[in-house]
């Protein structure tokens, strides 16, 4: 990969890499598209990453769809396709890792123990790997953008974080992968998270209301859902990850699937 | 540095990088010279890095020459010298940290904790300001080779790691920057840690001895020196720094300097 990397790069070319765990879906592909456009070269890796999964959760029945993947992303163009094996990646022996004290302590780092250590460390492999000049995240994982984005600065990599719109359904349900672990029932009760945020924005952008009024109206949505059990709802700051902030993020469990979703409730809520 | 770096491989040419804390004598002259002979451009890099320093260490006292530095490297024709501000390094927010299990936990890790996870974390730093082909790193720090090497190997970097032999005074002592720190009878009574090594190796070649009589008898040489102070002698596998082995490897205080050195027995002791 490195070989190929740098290969282009002596021919001239731009080089965006879009880090995924595959099962792509159009919040995958926007970040695709976007790589595409700004880049001449775009590697996209597919990398179900055991490190940042924690015992007890989905990494065995992660959704995988290798042949759609693979059509959609020779569609879009993309140069190469990094997928390298769980073997390849960790050899017995392998040792080193990566930890982004702070921001990534709260929410989802106290919530996942080790997720974001797996993160940080699989990224900055990623990056070795490719050398990319720009690399690409949804903010659907809010507090992994500000992980990398962190990381990319502090390990002197010269890499551009550019980070796209969270992709949405029709009902406002952000585009996940784990999505597909949804019965019907719950893939309906589902739309609480989004319809909670919308909420919180109208109510946010009309003014009049404290963060922690905000807070607590979007609690009182979640809670209305049968299926829904909060994880945690914070009105934090995008950088630091600490309260105070515009930036509401959310973890609801409905049934035994775990998800998140986060808005700037200083922005419009789209759609 | 990393526009340099980059402008170099556009151009065709090989990367050796000589990470250094300054205060440049024959053993590292030796590593540069080396990466001379290897590629067709070198950087050195001087940074003091205080991330690798432990509180009531020489941070502050370390030995600088800068002049002498830029007029060595100068005169070796190296391509650039990169010399980072602990600021630049460093800035307010920086966070995120390099660990290597393991291999870093014994001996020096243990007698100086967090040292290796500055190392790590700035050798990080330092390969993707630089993006070479080959580092050089000195085998007088072993265990930081060990470290190192691991390093590169799990982050993904396609960095060739060149270990250098040790370069050693008429007497027997590793050069080391420290050593500027030793007064005349101190000087004297620190060539007592190659003494004892190439006893070791004499004694270990002419067979008929176990590694725990070796062993005895390296603390027997340092004992016998009254202004030294033994911290560790171990005899470990050099890739893992576990017993047993033939790497033969000690830290010893000679009055307020700490002074470490190693060889494998199973090589004649140079000299």
């Amino acid at each position: 990969m490195l070989e190929a990397s740098r290969g282009w790069r002596v021919g001239g070319h731009t080089i965006g890499l879009v880090p995924t765990m595959g099962a792509l879906h159009a919040g995958h592909m926007s970040l695709v598209e976007r790589a595409c456009r700004d880049n001449s070269r775009v590697v996209v890796s597919i990398f179900v990453n055991p490190l940042q999964f924690g015992p007890g959760e989905d990494l065995d029945r992660y959704p995988k769809s290798p042949d759609r993947d693979l059509d959609l992303l020779q569609r879009a163009g993309v140069a190469a396709i990094y997928k390298p094996t769980a073997q390849a990646m960790y050899p017995p022996g392998a040792s080193t890792r990566i930890q982004v004290l702070d921001v990534a302590d709260p929410l989802e780092g106290a919530a996942r123990p080790g997720h974001f250590e797996g993160v940080a460390t699989v990224v900055a492999k990623l990056f070795n790997a490719t050398e990319p000049d720009r690399a690409y995240f949804g903010q659907k994982d809010a507090q992994q953008v500000a992980v990398v984005k962190r990381l990319a600065i502090d390990l002197d990599t010269g890499i551009e974080i550019r980070v796209c719109p969270t992709v949405r359904e029709a009902d406002g349900l952000a585009l996940s992968s784990r999505n597909a672990y949804l019965g019907p029932q719950e893939r309906k009760a589902a739309g609480c998270l989004s319809a909670a945020l919308g909420q919180a924005a109208l109510a946010y952008r009309a003014g009049g209301r404290s963060l922690d009024e905000i807070r607590l109206r979007i609690l009182g949505t979640l809670k209305a859902e049968p299926l829904a059990r909060v994880d945690y709802v914070e009105l934090v700051d995008p950088l630091t990850f600490t309260p105070p902030g515009t930036l509401a993020v959310m973890a609801v469990w409905i049934g035994k699937t775990r998800l998140i979703d986060n808005h700037d409730l200083a922005q419009p809520f789209p759609g």
